[in-house]
Parts: C-alpha cells; sequence; structure tokens
C-alpha cells in the first residue's frame, strides 16, 4: 500500500525547543524533572539543551547546570545544539553529552543572509572551517543537514534541483575529509512542506541517493506537520525530530505561530496506531507531556495527552 | 503519484459546532456575522444552525432568529442539522434553508445503545420512519452516511466487513423506497481514524461501490485531522466537512480535546498548495476565522490564521 516503514527513531527535541523558546525564566530543576521524565519513555535521543550566548536565548543560561543535573538512562543519547567552536567546546566540556558533527547547508541564500550575513558560497567554505573543529576535537560526523529545504520566507519555494546541488555539496566536502555522511536531515525550517512537497523532496533525494538515510524537521506553524510525517512514512522515511507536547511554539502568538517541531505523541500515536514501532511508551510519554505543560504553565498544542490514546480505550473495552 | 482529486468540495461546519459546542451565549447577531463572512469566502455550503431541544444544546435556542438574519448569498448552500420529525419541521419552517435527507447509520451497536437506545436493527428499522417522513415533506435524500466508521469508544475497532454490510443495508433501503444514494459519508465520529485505516475503509468502499461518492467527516481530537484528510486526498476522495478555525472543540479541556472537525482553513491551505482547488478565497477564510475567534473569545487550533498563508510570502517576495 505504502513504502511505510517498519520502525522509526525519534529524536526528542521538546527540552532544548521548549527551554529556548518560553518566556519567562523555567528553574532549572523543573527542566531536569522534564528531561528524566523523557528519559523513562523509551525516547533513545533526547536533545536537552543550546549551548548559545544567553544574551540570545536568556532561557538557556543554566544548559551547564541543566546537563550536569540531569540522569543518563542507559541506551539513551543525549545531545545538545552549539552553533559555533564556543559552543561546541561548552558541550564538551560537560563530558556528560553524546556529541556528534554535521555538515550543514542551508536551501535559501537569502535566509543565510539575513541569518548569518553569509551567501551560500561562504556558507559552503564555512564548512571547512566546522570540520576542522569537529576534527580538532574527535568528533563524528556522520549527518548532514539542509535547512529550509522546503522553502523559505524570503526566497520562495526551492526547487528539487538546489537540494540534489546542495546533496552533492555535502558529499564533495565529506569525501575530501574522508567522513562517511549516512545520515540527511532535511529541515522545513519555515513550514513551507505539504505532503505533495514531502514526496516531491524526500522522492528526488532517494532516487539519487537510495541508501542515504533521510530524517525529516518538521515545523508545525502550518498545521501541517503531522500529516508532513505521515507523507515522510509514506516515502519510507524513518526517522523524525519531534518535540514533546509540542513545545516550542510561541505561547503569544495564538496556539501555533511559529510553532515547534511535530508534537512527539501525536507522531508517536499515529505510528504506532498504524503498526510501525517507535519503541516508546506512549502512556509515560503523555505523562511527560503533561509535565511539560505544567511546567511552562499555559497549553501546549498535542492533542493526544487531551484525547488520550486508543489502546487505553481498547483495554477498557476489553475488560468490560 | 496519488490519487488526488482535482477539486474537492467543502462543507462548513463551524457555525452549527461553535454555537453548539461553545459555554456562554453568543450574542445571536455575532453568529449571523461569523455565517456572512463565510458567504463571502467562496465555501458553497454552510451547515449553519441545529434544530434540537434547547434543554439539550442550550446554545442553538435562538436557531431560528440566526436563520432569519443572515443573508443568503447566491451559489452557496445553507443547512441545517435535525435529529427527528421536530427538528426537520423547525427547518422547513424558516422557510430559508436547503433541506437534504439522509440515510444514517451507525457502525457501534454499543454507541447507538448508548445515545439512543437502540440496536443496530432496531436503528435500521428507524430508517424506514425517517424515510417516511422525508417522503412526506419532498425532502430529497441522496445521501447515506454511517457514524463511528472508523472505532468507538465503547465498541473498539470497526472491521471493513461491518462497513460494507452498512453500505449494503443503506442501498437495500434506498432501493425499497426508489431513492438513488449518491454520496456516502463516512464519520470518525470517535477520533479513531488515522491515515491507514481512512485508506483501509475508504479503499473498501471504494472497491465495492467504484461511482459512489465518499464524503469524510474528521474529527482532530488526537490531532489526525488533517493527515486524516491528505490519506483522503490520496484516495481521491473529494468532500469533506470542516469546521472554520477548528470551531467546535471544548474550550475548558486544553486545546483539542473533545476537538471539533479539522480546521477549514488549514485544509484549504493544503488542497491549494497541493494543486487542488477548492474555490475558496483563503485570505477570505482566515479573517472569518479570527472572527470566530474573536466572537469565542478564547484562542481556537487552527493554525493557518496564525502561521499565515504561503500565497502572500510569495507575493511579497514577488513584489521585493
Amino acid at each position: 500500500m505504502a513504502d511505510y516503514p517498519k520502525s522509526v527513531r525519534i529524536n526528542e527535541e521538546g527540552p532544548r525547543e521548549g527551554f529556548q523558546f518560553e518566556k519567562g525564566a523555567i528553574p532549572t530543576a523543573r527542566k531536569i524533572e522534564l528531561i528524566d521524565s523523557l528519559s523513562r519513555t523509551g525516547l533513545r535521543k533526547i536533545q536537552v539543551v543550546s549551548f548559545v550566548s544567553p544574551k540570545a536565548v536568556p532561557g538557556m543560561i543554566d544548559a551547564e547546570e541543566v546537563v550536569k543535573g540531569f540522569t543518563r538512562a542507559p541506551g539513551v543519547s543525549y545531545t545538545g545544539l552549539w552553533l559555533n567552536d564556543k559552543g561546541l567546546q561548552r558541550a564538551l566540556a560537560t563530558g556528560k553529552l553524546d556529541v556528534y558533527g554535521s555538515i550543514s547547508l542551508t536551501a535559501s541564500e537569502r535566509f543565510l543572509q539575513r541569518n548569518q550575513n553569509r551567501t551560500l558560497a561562504e556558507n559552503l567554505k564555512a564548512q571547512e572551517a566546522t570540520i576542522a573543529m569537529y576534527k580538532d576535537n574527535n568528533v563524528p560526523v556522520e549527518r548532514g543537514s539542509i535547512m529550509a529545504a522546503f522553502g523559505c520566507n524570503f526566497e520562495g519555494d526551492i526547487p528539487n534541483s538546489r537540494i540534489l546541488e546542495l546533496c552533492r555539496q555535502i558529499f564533495d566536502i565529506a569525501a575530501a575529509h574522508g567522513l562517511d555522511i549516512k545520515v540527511l536531515s532535511l529541515a522545513d525550517t519555515m513550514a513551507w512542506a505539504t505532503p505533495l512537497s514531502i514526496r516531491r523532496v524526500v522522492g528526488a533525494v532517494r532516487e539519487k541517493y537510495p541508501r542515504l538515510e533521510i530524517s525529516l524537521h518538521l515545523h508545525d506553524t502550518r498545521g501541517m506537520g503531522i500529516a508532513n510525517a505521515y507523507a515522510g512514512l509514506e516515502m519510507g522515511v524513518a526517522s523524525y525530530d519531534a518535540a514533546v507536547a509540542g513545545l516550542g511554539g510561541c505561547p503569544f502568538a495564538g496556539h501555533r505561530a511559529a510553532a515547534g517541531n511535530v508534537c512527539t505523541e501525536d507522531l508517536v500515536f499515529m505510528c504506532e496506531e498504524m503498526g510501525i514501532a517507535t519503541g516508546v511508551d506512549l502512556d509515560a510519554l503523555i505523562e511527560s507531556a503533561r509535565l511539560a505543560e505544567d511546567i511552562v504553565g499555559h497549553p501546549l498544542p498535542g492533542a493526544v495527552k487531551n484525547g488520550g490514546t486508543l489502546a487505553r480505550l481498547r483495554a477498557k473495552i476489553a475488560a468490560a
């Protein structure tokens, strides 16, 4: 019927997204509480903090304390986000995180110019310094990523040819440095994707690089997150970023303007109901989602935490 | 790539759903304001009120006044909902609504027993009286509908065989009364559907009745609404119920517990972005969605009204 994967891997980004975007200080202890809660759900990868300037992101001023405080669970990777050498050094200095590098390009030149004051060519060149930084610190690099892969607020639609050119550049850089890129992350940074463009872009990449694992990073700003994830499943995509309870949405612009990633528990619900294994205990994850809502102090957009699971209803029916 | 329809028809149910479910009285004038606003969007079918007991649904006590007050736009059908002869008589008495009948069965016997104190057999028999009522009033009946078609909180999963049996019963009744059923509405009354079960059930019905038009009624309680609509599009389904701004969700149980139908403007956004015509002016519809939010006085779950359209961004980029 469709090329669904048998199982998917979910990269939980809720703590980092939520702590980063919420207005007002969240106590360090509560951040740790959420990470520890997520560690008990069966999720295998959790992005816990970002190491960025506290001036730019005040909510991450306690990143080191958060990392120090949470309890590592066996079999779970804990990662951080950084944007430069200083951030990477902070991540490494914790001695507690799983540090992975990536070759990160952006599909939109105008976005790059606005955000990093770089042309596409300059950004490509900057990757050399990034890779040198990873090599100097023995950080493995097995991942490429393309931001704004499905469209850009400043440049508009992105053609497949651009994505394939960026893939080629990623593999060229990797080859020049003896790196083996196994995963390509396609990010819908500004929520331009629809199920059709997911099929179009993923299809083009899969056709050209059939053995490359594709991962999707899907923002829910226009409500397409879960439909886009479904289109990914149909194309055989088995790796997704997601945020528990839909953490990361801006609480001051209605429910989902500038929303975060697709909601983890809604994604797990969809997958498990369709027979696609996630390894996640949905009831435990819903507990984490409710905890996240309690911590931020306002409703978060995830639906299944309110609507409830079908497994629970089926059990109730079977017991009746 | 997929069997997308070229265009879809959307049956707007926001006014009825929203006025019915919101706590607190909404002034009649504001209900009329929303209907008149929706009439300017290009939507061709709008369900404006339900004629039910004011004891059961206090928010619909002014149904007649609402119908009296709104302005019919050319080319738009305005419908009401009723559950019995008294309700039908009220709808007919307005002299202003488009009154259509349907043969309505339910896939779950336990749901029927709880809600109408009937067995499946008794409900089947009750359709005879309903059809007699329509015949007596010259109300056309071209529609069959199956409630709880994708699962039931009290009975669990619903097999394809049950749905096909109910289809057969609908056509048997229709044949016995010389009625020509052209549309079958499959309702996910309790939000059990996933894209996979949409494909499964729609596929089974289409295989057996290839010329029957299928319509989907999708509740968003578990966040699957838009993904389920997408699965419908892939199966060629060209008719959807929807609610502007996602009206109908319970405002007292978080964002989307016991949610209403899939959000109209999010559905229109997805279709139009995928090249599927809706006939709807998305900007005008977003104005209606914001009006709906203003009327109910709390955030409503639709995303595109907050996230904005891509057409607007593309125009801005082209003008720059």
